[in-house]
C-alpha cells in the first residue's frame, strides 16, 4: 500500500531516548526532510509555517523599534573577511569558499556568508560620513552557512535561516542600549509568543562572539534538562570600526569612530518548541506560532448535513481571527486525531450527527488532553479564550519546568553529583578565570550558559577552584 | 560639509541618456548601493521595503490559490543539477561552485542554486508516492545567483532576491492549468499592484527555459521603448519527472510520472517600477508599493504648533490605513520637496501657521505634480481617495504609453524602420522558424518577447523570409 507511509505510527518515547524522540517528531509532524546535500534539510510546509510567523512578530518587534530591513551579498571576499583579526580566526575554519564562477577560477575566491559583520562594515564604511547618518539600525532575513561536521534537524545545520541585525551608533552607551534593548526583544519574544521562558545575562570571554567585546544571551531549558542559546546579542565596541575605517564627522567636527552591535535569531528557535512543550504524542505548538490552531474534525462525515456544518464552524471560527481548518480527508478520525496531535495543533473540534442534533460539539485542548462540551453558540468566544488560556498556561509549565530543573552547587561533587543525575540548570559562583571554566568543561563537559543579569551570592568562592568568586553562574550541557 | 552627499542634485534626463538616467535615480533615492563584490548589490531600506511590500502582496495572492512555502538548500551537487540535459547546459556556463567546506576540498563540488529545479526533483522524488501525495504546490522566497557578466542595478545581478514556485500534478492538463493559473496571478499583481500593464503570452522554442516544455511569459514596456520579460511560468511536462524518477501509483495501482511547473517573479519588478513610471525628478511609486505613502512637511515648523499639527495629522491618516510619515528634519521645505519627490512618494502634505489659522493645508500629488487645497477635516478621505485614484491612473497612463509604442510591422523595412526610429513593442507575423528570428536578432538586435494569447492576423506571411505566417509575434529590444 502506498499510503502505509502515511500511517501515524507511536514515536519513541521522550524518556526512552530523548534524541530519537526529537527526531521522530521533527519527520512525522513534518518539519523537515533530509536532502542529498550532507548536512542541508529541506524545510517543508508544515516547518515553514511555523518560520513565517515567527519572522511576522519578531520583525514587528524590530520595527516598533526602529529597524529598518536590507539585503546585502550572501558573498564575502577572502580579503574582507580577514580585517578583523578574532572574527576571521572564528569562523574561517568553518566557512563554504568558491572559487569558480561559471567556467573561470576566481580571481580572489569568496566565502558564503556564515554572519554578515564584514559585509555591514564594508557597506557602513561608505554609508556613513556625518553623525546625522546615525544611528543606523539595520536587519537582514537571510541563510548563512556554517560548515558544521555534526548536524541535528533545525538544531545545527550547514544551512540556516536567521535574522541578523547590525547596527551603528555615535557613542558606547548607545551602542550598550541597543544591545541590551534587543536582548529584551528576544527574551519578550520567547516568553509572549513561543511561551518560552528565558535566562537573560552575559557570556563569559571564552565563550563571546568572535570580535564582539560582549555577547548577551537569552539561556532556554530543553525537556530533557539541556541548555539552548536560543538569541544573542554583541556589543563590538568600535573595534571593527577600526579595523574598516568606520567614521562619522561629529558635531563638533572631530572624526570619531562608530560603534556597533549584532544580534540574531534563528530557525533553531523551531528545534526548541519542540523540545520545550513536545510531548509523547508529539509536536505542542503556542496558539501564537501554530499555522492552524483549530482543527475541524466532521465524524461520521457521509451522514448529511456533517461537513456543512463543519465547514460553517470553520468559516466562523475565522471570522473571530483563528486560524482553522477542516480535515475531510477520507482517514477515520482515530487516525485524524493523532495527526492533529502529531502537528501540534492547539485545539481539536469534533462534530458528528448526535453533536449537531445536541447543538454541542467537543472541543479537546492539545497541550493538556482537557475535552469538553461546548454548546456551538458558544464555540467562538470558547475557542478564543482557550486559545488565550493555552497560550498562557504554557509558559506558566514551562517556567515551573525550568524553575524545578535549576540547581545549585558550591563545590565541585555538587556540581557533578547534579550534572550526572539531575540534567538542568546548575546555578554556581566562579572567580572569573576561565582556567576553571576549562576545567568544568573537561570534566563534566559543561559549559557557562551565562551570567545572569539577576545575580544572587550563592557562596563566596568560585565553585571550581574555591578561590573569592566574583559572578554567579548558570552553568550546564548545551546543545 | 560632510552634509552635501545629502544634497538632492538635478539627476540627468532621462531624455538626454535614460540609462544614466536610471542609474542616477538608483542611486539618488537611495534604492541600492555597490558593493565590494563585483556583480553584488546591497538593497537599502527604501528599496527593501518595496520589496517586502510585493512579496506580502504576491504572497497572499499565492497562497489565495493554495501554495505553500518551503525552504530547499542553496547547494546542489554537481552531479544532480546534471540530471536533466538540456537544464544543465542552460545553467552550467553561469553558477558559481564551491570546492571547500571549512579547510577541506569537498569531494564532490556543489553550485549555489542558479534555479532550483532539480532540488526541488530530487525532494519530490522521496516526498511523493500516491496520487494521494498530488499535487503539490510549494514556493520559497530566497535568492539566486548567476555569473553574469555585465550587471545593472535589479535588471541583472550575480545574486537576485526571487520567488520559486515548483509544483507536481497527476496529470499533463492539470500541469498546463496551473502554469496559466500562475501566470494570470503574475500579470493581476503587475497590473492592480505594480501598476504596470503586461502582454501575456507564450515563448518561442529559442526563447524558452532550459529543460522547459513550454515557457510563457508576462512582457512589459519601459519608458524607453525596450521590453522587460517580468515574469515567466514553465511547464516541464513530465521531462524532468523522467529524468530524476518522479512517479506516483495512480487509483487504478499503476506507476505514472508526475507533472511539472515552475514560476518565478524577481527584484527586477523594482527595475521595472522605476522605468514604468519615473521622470525627471526621480521616482514614482504607486501607492500599493510605496513605503511611504504621504510625506508631510511642516512649513516654518519651528513656529508654534506646527510641528504638533503635522503629528496629529499623520496620526489621523495612519488611523485610515495610509502609511504616513513626518519629514521634521532641519533642512529647508523645498530640499524636503525634491527629496520626497526623488523617492518617489505619492502624496505631499504641506502645512505651516497660515494654513492651520486657516484650517486648510496644500496636498500635492507626485505623479501629476497637481496640488490642491484642502479643508484639514476632509484630509482623509482626500488622501484616501486620491491614493486609489493616483493607483488607477498611473496604470492607464502606463497602458497608454504601452498602446501608443506598439506598432505594426510587416515586412524587414518596416521593422528595421520602426526599431530604430520609434522604440517599442513591434507586432509582427512570422512563419515559426528559428531561422528567422535568428536574422531578426542579428540584424536588428531585437528578440520575439511572446506570441500573445491574443492573436491578431497582421498579414498572411512572415515579417521575414515571407513563407506564410502561422503565429503574431511581439518583437522588441530588451532588457
Amino acid at each position: 500500500m502506498a499510503d502505509n507511509k502515511k500511517k501515524v505510527e507511536a514515536i519513541t518515547s521522550m524518556d526512552v531516548d530523548f534524541a530519537q524522540w526529537y527526531t521522530d517528531v521533527v519527520k512525522k509532524a513534518e518539519l523537515i526532510d533530509y536532502t542529498s546535500v550532507k548536512g542541508c534539510m529541506v524545510i517543508k510546509p508544515a516547518g515553514y509555517a511555523i518560520w513565517e510567523l515567527i519572522q511576522k512578530q519578531l520583525d514587528d518587534r524590530f520595527k516598533e523599534t526602529g529597524v529598518e530591513n536590507v539585503y546585502l551579498p550572501m558573498f564575502i571576499p577572502e580579503s574582507l573577511l580577514q580585517k578583523e583579526k578574532d572574527h576571521v580566526e572564528g569562523f574561517a575554519p568553518e566557512v563554504a569558499w568558491v572559487t569558480h564562477g561559471g567556467l573561470n577560477p576566481l580571481q580572489e575566491r569568496l566565502c558564503v556568508r556564515p554572519t554578515s559583520e564584514t559585509l555591514f562594515c564594508d557597506f557602513y564604511k561608505n554609508d556613513i560620513q556625518s553623525y546625522r547618518d546615525l544611528p543606523k539600525v539595520y536587519n537582514q532575513w537571510c541563510s548563512v552557512v556554517r560548515w558544521e561536521k555534526e548536524t541535528r534537524p533545525f538544531l545545527r545545520s550547514r544551512e540556516f535561516l536567521w535574522q541578523e541585525g547590525h547596527t551603528a551608533h555615535a557613542t558606547a552607551e548607545e551602542a550598550e542600549e541597543r544591545t541590551i534593548q534587543m536582548l529584551n526583544v528576544y527574551a519578550d519574544f520567547c516568553e509572549e509568543v513561543l511561551a518560552m521562558p528565558v535566562v537573560k545575562g552575559k557570556k563569559t570571554d571564552k565563550e563571546k562572539f568572535a570580535g564582539a567585546e560582549s555577547t548577551y544571551t537569552i539561556e532556554a531549558l530543553m525537556h530533557d534538562g539541556k541548555a539552548l542559546q536560543s538569541g544573542t546579542s554583541h556589543n563590538f565596541g568600535n573595534g571593527f570600526a577600526k579595523a574598516f575605517g568606520i567614521q562619522y564627522t561629529g558635531k563638533d567636527n572631530k572624526l570619531e569612530y562608530v560603534h556597533q552591535t549584532s544580534w540574531g535569531m534563528t530557525t533553531r528557535l523551531i528545534g526548541a518548541l519542540i523540545m520545550v512543550h513536545g510531548d509523547d504524542n508529539g509536536l505542542v505548538l503556542p496558539p501564537k506560532v501554530a499555522p492552524c490552531q483549530v482543527m475541524i474534525i466532521p465524524i461520521m462525515q457521509k451522514k448529511e448535513g456533517v461537513l456543512e456544518k463543519a465547514e460553517e464552524l470553520r468559516s466562523r471560527l475565522v471570522k473571530v481571527g483563528a486560524r482553522v481548518k477542516v480535515d475531510d480527508s477520507d482517514k477515520s478520525p482515530g487516525w485524524k486525531f493523532s495527526e492533529q496531535e502529531m502537528r501540534g495543533i492547539p485545539l481539536r473540534v469534533e462534530i458528528g450527527p448526535k453533536d449537531i442534533e445536541a447543538g454541542k460539539c467537543m472541543v479537546a485542548r492539545r497541550d493538556t488532553g482537557e475535552k469538553t462540551e461546548v454548546e456551538l453558540d458558544k464555540l467562538e468566544e470558547t475557542v478564543t479564550g482557550l486559545l488565550e488560556q493555552i497560550q498562557k498556561e504554557m509558559l506558566e509549565r514551562a517556567r515551573n519546568h525550568r524553575d524545578e530543573h535549576t540547581y545549585v552547587a558550591t563545590n565541585m561533587t555538587e556540581l557533578q553529583e547534579i550534572l550526572d543525575n539531575k540534567p538542568g540548570f546548575v546555578k554556581a559562583m566562579w572567580c572569573g578565570e576561565q582556567g576553571c571554566e576549562d576545567t568544568i568543561k573537561e570534566k563534566f563537559a559543561a559549559t557557562s550558559r551565562c551570567m545572569p543579569f539577576e545575580q544572587e551570592e550563592l557562596s563566596k568562592t568560585c565553585v571550581c577552584c574555591g578561590k573569592p568568586a566574583t559572578k554567579m553562574v548558570y552553568w550546564g550541557r548545551a546543545y
